[in-house]
């Protein structure tokens, strides 16, 4: 949900800008938020589902999508389950702002060692 | 679950003391890692069972009990959520090994202003 | 730094829109980062320096300024000190792409209940 | 700093087990704060330092001393920095009540493929 009432603060960025603007600070928190987080098969979804529900709510955000892939943690520990890093992350985020969506991505590149942050696509 | 193999950095403590010590660990965990989630009515169930899953995970912890009460949150902003606070949470939080089984708690109490964390009761 | 790396991935932006981008990600981690943290009076300047310097190693940000303002805190606790809280951040981060350089800042305004991020200049 | 105000919560556990109890607290909570901050070799002691203020100012804490350690981050990513890991840490947590001390210890074993919180010794 947007709020009317911060609008006044917005005014010197276009609606294309903030859909952007919006995706982007969700998809930096959403990292910070959960990385180490304790995870393993049977506890994935339920933590897909808050990731996803809990995201949702912040500013302009219409859609999350999350995707945890265990092929890039590291194997587990001892104690059967890992702590979630960025590599294993893939997530969509729908912003969108006046009529204007972006899509944000986040996906680990192995040619950057980095889980990076792009705009997949944007009206 | 309690892992065989790491029973050796433990002979300077009693069963009785790794219980306290596991749960002590799993309740700093908990709180450190879920403050400031984004949460509303509509996602406070994903969230409190994306906790209880997670740090069910830990070594030697049997059970996580989560409840999030909006009562302490101070109000909702004008997006409707609040971000997470110490002041929502009641938490217990099981643990045991070799038979011997603690309850940590986790609550806020108003005259310390502080979600205060000790053992509840302990085998 | 930015990286010359990864700029396949943002033909679709304009450097403009590079630059609020990694300046509103910067801002979306910092405050899932480190909300939560213990602070105090004695402790608030070495928070302050290592959300500095750590924000300032994400790629396209030039400098963060942070200020934590104990007056938003809602007083200590028993133990004389408070977890910190997006009430208390007033931050700046400058973030630049292909010369284009957007100021965003977060801070907390009372009309909303929030702390705000919004884009505070861009060229 | 310990509180007197809190005693009454603790009268079912020994001066010992309040030690250790408290000190497992302050390591599951360094952990789950910190874990994810981007880090590089410019910005490690401005890091370390805030771990261990903050950390220290947690009830009944003593002292923290902090090593974050390059070795185990598995090399840096395309933007010249890593983000903080359990692998990295190297952590001692002081802890005491009533005149007995306990130390808390987090480091990484290979064998355990984990980063093990135990009590290095206690009086």
């Amino acid at each position: 949900m947007c709020s009317g009432k911060d609008e006044k603060y917005f005014k010197n960025i276009s609606p294309r800008e903030r859909a952007i603007f919006e995706g982007a600070i969700t998809m930096g928190a959403l990292f910070h938020q959960f990385i180490g987080t304790p995870v393993s098969e049977s506890s994935v979804k339920s933590l897909e589902q808050a990731i996803k529900e809990s995201m949702e709510l912040q500013p302009c955000i219409d859609a999350v999508e999350v995707n945890i892939d265990f092929g890039n943690s590291g194997g587990g520990n001892e104690y059967e389950y890992v702590s979630l890093t960025g590599e294993m992350l893939d997530i969509k985020v729908v912003s969108s702002y006046q009529g204007v969506r972006a899509v944000t991505r986040m996906r680990y590149y192995e040619e950057l060692n980095y889980p990076l942050m792009y705009v997949e696509s944007v009206d």
